[in-house]
This record gives C-alpha cells, structure tokens and sequence, in this order.
C-alpha cells in the first residue's frame, strides 16, 4: 500500500497541499467545513505526519539548518555569525551548508537537513532557484522555513529581506546629487530578484533627477567578482569618455573599478565616482575608500534566527504559523570614493 | 550510587584516563598486563561508555561539530568551507559553533556538541585556551577529535598544522634576499604558539643572514585587525627612521601598514618592503597588491575532516584511533609589495 502523504489527501479532495497541512494543523483561515472533511479523511487513512513533523512535537533535535549559496562570501559569513549567536542564545545548534548557487545542490542539501529530524531551516536562494517545489513541499509537510536574502515570492514563509529597490535608488541619487550626469551600473546575473530590483532603483533614480535612461550604460558581471569589476573598466570608459560615475552591484565588482581606474590613472572621485554595495571588510581598506550601501548582514542572520524561533514557539504551544516579513533598513556609508553632496 | 567513569578506574589503579580509555579500546601502546587489570575492573565495576561512545556504535549520528575562533576571519571561513564540502562527499553534516576567542566559551561550545550526541569535532584552540583538561577528557572518553590551525602538544589527537616557524623565516628570508636590512615584525598576542613560531623564524632568518636581532624592532598587535596595522606604522617609522622591511602577523595588519605608509607618502617597495601572512582576499587587491605567504585554507579544512573519517572508520571497525600529524606546506605569493629577488 502506498504511503498516505499530504498529497494523497489533498489529491482526493481536490485542494492544495497546503491547505490541507492548514486545516491539519486547525489554521484560523481555512474554511470549518474543509477542515472537518480534511480531518476526517486523514483520521479514515490512518495519516501520520512524517518524522520531522512528529519530533517537533517531542520537543525537537534543537538543531537548525543553514543554506547559503556561497559561504566565502564575507557577506555570508556574517550572516552565520548572526545566526549562530542568535541560536546560541535560545540553545540551538546550526548545521550550515551551502548550495554553490546551484538549483540541483539546493534540493539535495535540503533532502539531507529533512532527513535528520532538525527542527528548522533558514534559506537564502540558490541564484539559479527559479522553481520552488522542492522547498514548498518541505513547508506544507510541517518544517518551519525563514528565507533571508535571496527570496520568492512564491514561497509562503516569514521572510528577512532588504529594499533593494530603494538601496540602489539612494545609491544612484548619491551620484547624481554629488553632481554626476553620466553613470554606468554593472549588474548581476540575470535571475535573482536582488539583480532586477537594484537595476530598477538605479532606472527610477535616473527618471527622477530627469537623466535619460541609456541602455549601452548598462554592463554585466556574470560572476560578481573583483576581477570582472576590473576587466569591464576599460570597456566602461571606451564606450563613455563622458562617464563620471559608476554604481556597481556588489562591493567586490567596485574595488576592481577602483583599481582599473587608478591603473588607467583616472582619478576618483575627481573624474569619477564609484558606489559599491554590501559594504564588505576591506571597502575602508581600498584606496580611497569606498562609498557603498551597507547591507547589514549580522543582523539579517539575527532576525532570520528570531522568525524562526518564534514559529518553533507557535508550533509547540498548537497556534497557527506565521509568514511575517522583516525588512531590515540598509543605508549608504560615506567613504573618498564620492564627492561630497552639493547643496 | 556513583557512575563508574574512566576516572574512577583511573584513580582506583593509579593511571591516567587516557591509558585506561587506550587499555579499553585494546590500544598495542599499552602494555598488556596494564590493559587485563583495566578491563577486569571495568568489567567488575560494570562500566558503560557514555552516551556518544555508544552512539557511535550503533553507526553515529552523521554530524560532526567544527568550533573555530571566530566565523568571520576569511580564514576560518576558507576552512569551513573545505570541511564542508569534505563531509559532503562522506554524506556528514557539520555543525559550526564559534569560541569568539574565549576559553570558556570553547569549554561550553564543546560541552553543547558532546550533549548532541554528534560522531566528532574539528577544533582550532582559541587564543585564550591554556589549560586542556576539556579537551582531553572528551577525548578520553572516547571522542574523536581532530584539531587544526591552533593546537597544542598537550593534547594527544590528530592535528592539521602548517609549519608558523618555517613559513615565518621564509617571508623574512624574502624581505633580506630583496635587500632589507632594518626589518621590523609584527607580533601578535603573547599566548597561541603560532605567535611564538613566527616570532622565531623571524629571528632565525636575520641569524641565518647575520643581522643582529633588535627587540625594538618587535612590535605587537593586541587586536590582529587593519586599524592596529594603521596606527603601529607611524610609530615604527618614528623609531626607526632607517627601516626598510615589515613583516606583519596576518593580512589585515600588513594591509593597515600599507595604507599608513601610503598615507605617509613613503613608497612601498621602494622605500620600504611589506610581507603579511595567510593570503586573504583582498591581497590582490591593495595598492600595491600584497606579497604574503599562502596559508592554504581551504586545504586545512579538508585534511581535518579527512582525519576524522579515518578515526570514526577505525573506531567502527574496532581498530586504534590514530593521532596523525598532517602538515599542510605553505608557500609565498609574490606580489608588489616587495621587490624582486637580488641574485
């Protein structure tokens, strides 16, 4: 005989899985009715909930999981930190594992976590993640997950994010308003979210201050790295002798600008200003220091950590889960790599 | 009653806990009368291993814990990076805690992971860590425990270690065969041995080159950060007016040195020749790039884990754990903070 799953269920019924994992759990937004007949219906097929689900009753592993895309990142680091201070505190353990930005990874660390009976799981997106399956099915089966970072909106869960929007519109205003009329951005890869959303701060912040939009401006680092900042610089002011700024999407990407530009004895800010973004360690190290927007990591991880205690805590005392969504403020760190704002 | 430990057979037979728990696991160390009065009293007294030594009988959880310093150094990152995708490939997962350089918190972080029940741990002794008695009676009741990076003689396990000493005369060594004379380091706190290794290959290369040792040359770094490398040059300048040659503990610090020179307008190799230490990222990308010598990171992590696998494989085929010294080399990158070798 085959396994009753949430699926089953929901198959003979003709509702989402999710529903169905709602009314098991008695939610306050679905329908009495639907519940009485989801209920019933496991009662009849004998549905037990899978292992993790029963060992959060019987008060948990206390032990977390972690996935990152990437752990190098000193952006990721510092989330871990967060994190891992954040779980010490309430007595919890984290595994930390990481996807290598990859769809395939992401699935497979995931089956591992589930597998070994852990109470939670904070994710950050794998950059090549664009279906969600693998990690709704894990949510409407009873795992608590709190995505950080790298989101989709198609995954019902509470959420820490940042305005990437308004961050890359602020740091593009900061170039304008120190008096630049020409500036390039250096994007991301295409897929993740993060890539449309600093790339549509950066257009808004143009239409604002009336500078036509150009798309030659627009440049691509496929892997986000010093080197790809530093080879895309000569190509930049080629293309634009005019040029006087530069917005790059991630601070690595800005310190290759800054040093292909000192290589090509262009002086920055003098002739052109560049912004970063994340504020990484050695943006105070570089020469001159780099203005970037400050993404703050640690407390990320923190507030990841808290929605998820705080839906360990729901579970254990039979409320409802929520899907709340933090979103930490960011703001730009003034560094020599800007003018200073013209009144 | 009292629970019968490896201590109370210790002390009842006048030995240590480590021969009893090498005389119980039948070690051929251990001489054999020794090994029959430690296994008839046990067996007298009806001892039972504690609960992760059995755990590990019956085929072990499949995590292993990995406590390092402090998460956010790129190093330590590199290394959990390459203990990660280690387990990876043997289907283990890892937990990550961190001591944040404190001896009581290593104490708590260890007494956490052993209360899991997990299969091991990787260790890196924080700065503070003076005392053992932790350590060694984890692992004499019969954890496998491997450490790397920051160890101690005083504690009988497996380790990953790089040669401080070696790679430590082969960075001063370079600053001499590049024409420095006047050569001051950087130290870091008084306690880790690597702190003492370094110091020593320093003054055994200016021996090996007869140039007389001068303390005042020796400078320390409380903190090991950027701002400790700024502030300790202008110093170092003042004090010795004819310097050409710093070697500093750790990256960070060598980068604070840069900066500060640059700042003083004394040119770098020219004037004065900096050499650091681990190869951090962003040794590529300072101005000029760093010269340092590669601590091999990633390569450190994998070993550690390569060596646990080997002791968890031994203890569930009933042979010896081993306590194997993999040294790890070093080598030095050569960048343009020093100048080129004199022939």
């Amino acid at each position: 005989m085959a396994k009753v799953t949430l699926k089953v269920i929901a198959n003979t019924l003709g509702l989402s899985t999710s529903t169905v994992s709602k009314a098991l759990k008695n939610y306050s937004d679905i329908n009495p009715e639907t519940k009485l007949r989801v209920q019933k219906l496991a009662k009849d097929l004998n549905y037990t909930p899978n292992a993790f689900a029963q060992s959060l009753k019987s008060k948990g592993s206390k032990i977390i999981g972690l996935l990152v895309p990437d752990l190098v990142h000193h952006f990721f680091s510092s989330i871990i930190n967060g994190v891992i201070n954040e779980a010490e505190k309430h007595g919890y353990l984290v595994i930390v594992l990481q996807s290598y930005e990859s769809y395939e990874d992401e699935k497979k660390q995931l089956k591992l976590l589930v597998d070994k009976n852990i109470d939670g799981i904070l994710l950050s997106l794998s950059d090549k993640t664009i279906k969600y399956d693998h990690i709704n099915s894990i949510i409407s089966e009873g795992m608590p997950v709190v995505l950080f970072d790298k989101v989709s909106q198609l995954i019902d869960c509470p959420k820490v994010i940042i305005d990437d929007r308004k961050a890359a519109f602020d740091a593009t205003e900061h170039l304008i308003k120190t008096g630049c009329k020409t500036i390039a951005h250096i994007t991301g890869p295409l897929k993740p979210k993060t890539t449309i959303d600093r790339y549509m701060g950066y257009k808004k912040a143009l239409e604002k201050y009336n500078i036509p939009f150009d798309k030659s401006l627009i440049y691509t680092s496929e892997n986000l790295s010093y080197e790809d900042g530093y080879n895309l610089t000569s190509k930049i002011i080629n293309d634009h002798p005019k040029l006087d700024g530069i917005f790059a999407f991630i601070d690595p990407v800005a310190i290759g600008v800054l040093n292909s530009l000192r290589d090509m004895k262009i002086k920055v800010p003098k002739q052109v200003s560049v912004i970063g973004f994340s504020n990484w360690f050695m943006c105070k190290t570089t020469s001159p220091t780099l203005t970037t927007v400050n993404q703050p990591a640690y407390e990320i991880g923190e507030r990841a950590f808290q929605l998820l205690f705080e839906n360990l805590n729901n579970i254990e005392q039979g409320k409802a889960i929520t899907s709340k969504i933090v979103e930490v403020p960011t703001n730009i760190v003034f560094r020599n790599s800007t003018k200073k704002i013209i009144d």
